[in-house]
């Protein structure tokens, strides 16, 4: 009985053309990852449950895909916790194991695992795919890959820097000129709160500014207001909400706001370290910027915080994100380990790549060379010029069956194939082949000892 | 609270070098895949159930791991089923998806819902990681990478031809030498089987005669007999156990044994076709033989039969496989197209390389420089050099604190980076900078604008 074939609604095939603009962006990322000295490492599809429960906060939580038990397991089903309507409890008396959620939990919990056979700091990337069992939209999937190189164990501000630097030469080396790598410190973010007298509110604060783009001031300060934050608190900050000039002027305008706050003059001063290197350094086409709005919605960053956006006229949100954790591995047991990462947005850099029509022709999924098929003598013959094609490193194929010629150089073309060789009776006769470009339809006979010379 | 951190059993991390070297492997034979004129297509880690469940006979369907319905879902688990002691239907009502158990079927339905946007015949590759819920054992495990290249919609031979080129090119270029091809036809199995009458006993008769090496001639036939093939059946095909000589020798004796077989002498015929190309064309470093014993297990195969073996005195099981199968997309609707593919056994061939170690020294998880830190202002000079050698290809970091030097130097022998910059206050002075080459010692001091001189 045919089934009608389907996949799963927010997962994706990859056609052999996608599949070699993905891996065009994919090692443009690996090799500068190691250009840059990360090396790469790999973990499990799935975790043991109890890796990934409870670091993802209540929502993230109910998006992580558990794998049911295997067998006999499955009678351990608690009943009870079903009756009762505890379904998450129902769950996991079925479950054991779960699909990664990210890629960061599973690494810190490697640093963990691994911690004596690692030498710190320890730079690394990971490059694989994650689950998230969310309600699939436009470009929100339900598996797709992360990029990701963290440091662990230094709390250089070297790296932050050459983490800004790792950005410039990914999207350059991508041709994608003109991203603006926007930065942030957490620690201003604490100052203002620290400041304003809402320290306990930090969270909502942030969260509320980080919305300056979207839903304007008032916007913004509505929505601080409703989450109990004094309209004298909004006050104090109200430069913020008109934050503009050159980084020195917005510097000054910060360091005026946040002189009586230490952990705010302690986050300027670690912007100011970085901006001054990557003064000194320069960078190819990437601007860097200071976003006072950027908090990126985390209970998560202890010190600097990056967002990468799209080149200016491009609707897209970040292609980019990350920032410096003060304790990435105290939930497993490591404490006062310090990681700086970033993350690449795969899925909507190939949708800016392509919007702007930046991947490069030779991205594609063709073979160089087909061979026509004419019967078994011929396409013997045809074999072994294939062998000579294929030594020097071009991709070349025969026709597997002898149909008409129409029918195969049907085939050529819908495959996009730029040269076909065919070697009927007269070729083998003379030892020769034709040698034809589909480009510009010319043929060119040449001796079958010198082939290499028709391309 | 912290959690002593693990993985699941069956599952891996993979550290740096580990990595390095399994993308080595990979590499080659993506080369070769692409070399040969194949495409890659990539499909998603879980399918719909439906697609997967009844594909691998029962033993099969128990390793499908399943994932657990999300959210209110698990509502409608069927606990009559349960009651009832029927798993299968209880977890079933559990679970819409399940993961990837091999990449044929996902292949197969890729093929079938894809259909009017592919050109046949269609030579796929896809290399991606499958899980089975198998026990683990050594060297079997939960999660692993399948290498696929099928081509479908023709029946040409030449492709099997192809099949075993590819074959002796992935492991000439992994510097495998003496991989043996063995080849077998589905049909001479058939034939055997026709000419001693126990036609219906084709999979007991195939499954034991692949037993020959494990279990010799007498096990095999009282396997033979136990299944109820007649002692006067297995008289017949006597030849066959002490099968022997050159490749004449042998199609010669099977030739005698089959004769009175259309579809025996059709495998011999088929068999002869790829053995007379190959001999044209010739092979790097591979051997094709025929093994008359190799039928793979499977009930799958309709045509030739292909196993690899690694290189004489190495102990490992088969380190590739493959064959034609005559319906490969019967399942989902679309008949009569047929398949031809070869696996490559990741794993063994990562264990055999390993084994005669045959990694090439380049295959490093290594950077090639590392600047060391003597504070700010030397490490903003650092920061620069780096630029340059990053620039021109080397990898290259920066120690990101300013240790003590014996911690930094350990930093580099650890991680055996082959050279060390030092920049310290003199060179800062002198716009110079003293390449250390760690293996030998030496060292020597060079025009800061010159680095790239002194290696």
């Amino acid at each position: 009985m045919a089934q009608k074939p389907s996949i799963p609604r927010g997962t994706r095939d990859f056609s052999p053309i996608e599949v070699a603009k993905r891996n065009y962006i994919f090692n443009i990322i690996k090799s500068a990852f190691q250009n840059f000295g990360f090396q790469p490492i790999e973990t499990p599809s799935f975790e043991n449950l109890e890796t990934l429960t409870g670091k993802y906060g209540e929502e993230g939580d109910k998006l992580i895909f558990k794998i049911l038990n295997s067998g006999d397991k499955v009678k351990k089903a608690d009943l009870k916790a079903l009756e009762d309507g505890n379904l998450a409890r129902f769950s996991n008396s079925l479950s054991e194991k779960a699909l990664r959620y990210d890629l960061t939990v599973p690494f810190a919990r490697y640093v963990v695992q691994h911690q004596n056979d690692i030498t710190f700091p320890f730079k690394r990337y990971q490059i694989q795919p994650v689950w998230r069992a969310d309600r699939p939209a436009n470009g929100r999937f339900r598996e797709f890959f992360q990029c990701d190189a963290d440091v662990v164990g230094s709390k250089s501000l070297w790296q932050e820097v050459e983490f800004v630097q790792l950005y410039d030469k990914v999207f350059s080396n991508l041709g994608l000129n003109g991203v603006t790598i926007k930065i942030n410190n957490r620690k201003i973010l604490s100052g203002i709160a620290e400041v304003i007298g809402a320290k306990d509110k930090l969270i909502d604060f942030t969260v509320a500014l980080d919305k300056l783009d979207k839903i304007g001031e008032d916007g913004v300060k509505n929505e601080m207001l409703t989450k109990g934050i004094s309209a004298e608190a909004i006050e104090k900050v109200q430069p913020l909400f008109s934050f503009s000039g050159n980084l020195d002027e917005k510097l000054a305008q910060l360091k005026g706001l946040l002189s009586s706050s230490e952990e705010g003059m302690q986050g300027i001063s670690e912007l100011e370290f970085v901006f001054d290197a990557i003064n000194v350094l320069g960078l190819e086409t990437a601007t860097l910027d200071l976003d006072i709005t950027l908090a990126r919605g985390l209970n998560y960053y202890t010190g600097a915080i990056f967002e990468v956006a799209a080149p200016e006229g491009v609707k897209m949100g970040s292609i980019g994100g990350g920032g410096r954790y003060d304790d990435l591995t105290g939930i497993f047991g490591l404490k006062d380990v310090s990681g700086v990462g970033i993350s690449f947005g795969l899925d909507r850099i190939y949708l800016v790549l392509e919007a702007l029509d930046l991947f490069p022709e030779t991205v594609s999924d063709k073979v160089d060379v087909l061979c026509v098929n004419f019967g078994e003598k011929e396409a013997l013959a045809s074999m072994r010029l294939i062998k000579v094609l294929r030594e020097a490193g071009k991709s070349a194929e025969l026709f597997p069956d002898n149909k008409n010629m129409k029918k195969q150089m049907n085939y050529a073309n819908k495959r996009n194939i730029p040269y076909v060789i065919i070697i009927g009776g007269n070729e083998l006769e003379n030892n020769t082949c034709v040698v034809k470009n589909m480009k510009n339809g010319t043929q060119l006979e040449v001796p079958f000892d010198e082939v290499l010379t028709a391309f």
